[in-house]
């Protein structure tokens, strides 16, 4: 097991909740037209749009930035607008932005790891 | 940028909502315990415990497991059982199994990529 604290002062992890009231396969796909603009942003780090495991009209996506600053500077652009105009068609959503505070990786220094 | 759909078909992200009633620094010495633990657990992957930017109360942790079957086999654990009685007793929690659809790297295909 290997533990970080406070992993990157600045970077913050942007969690977006997703209730969905069209067809599915059509959320997924306006939304992978907004990701797809957001992962040309300067600052952006990594996401995973997730879908709950037993209510499939809730979606959360979890994305990691480089800071506040640089999320902000992006949702600010014409381009998102115009993404997140469409995500209000098809969905409603629930944006938090959060700090890390502790992250751990699998890695074996206990008799369960690997 | 590089994308990946249904990064993994049986790896599951677990999501739980954590609003603390205590001390914030004692939850997060609880939670330490606990998160010790799950490392140590078959199929533990990765976890990020995070804290809301402006609601100080307000945690969520995002871990990734192998599979639904190896997170059910960890909390089936009476040592987990033990841990998540103390955390009941600093925090309210809201836990949601989820499975990934899309997950997306930065990786600089474009002009604002990094």
């Amino acid at each position: 097991m290997s533990v970080e604290d406070t992993p990157d002062a600045s970077e913050i992890t942007f969690v977006n909740r997703f209730t969905v009231h069209a067809e599915p396969e059509e959320f997924e796909r306006v939304f992978a037209d907004t990701a797809a603009f957001m992962t040309r942003q300067p600052g952006f780090v990594q996401h995973t749009l997730v879908r709950h495991a037993v209510k499939p009209d809730s979606y959360v996506n979890i994305a990691r930035w480089r800071s506040e600053a640089d999320l902000q500077l992006a949702v600010r652009q014409p381009e998102f607008q115009a993404h997140a105009a469409v995500l209000r068609t098809v969905s409603t959503s629930e944006p938090n932005v959060y700090r890390p505070v502790q992250e751990r990786v699998s890695g074996g220094d206990g008799p369960g790891g690997r």
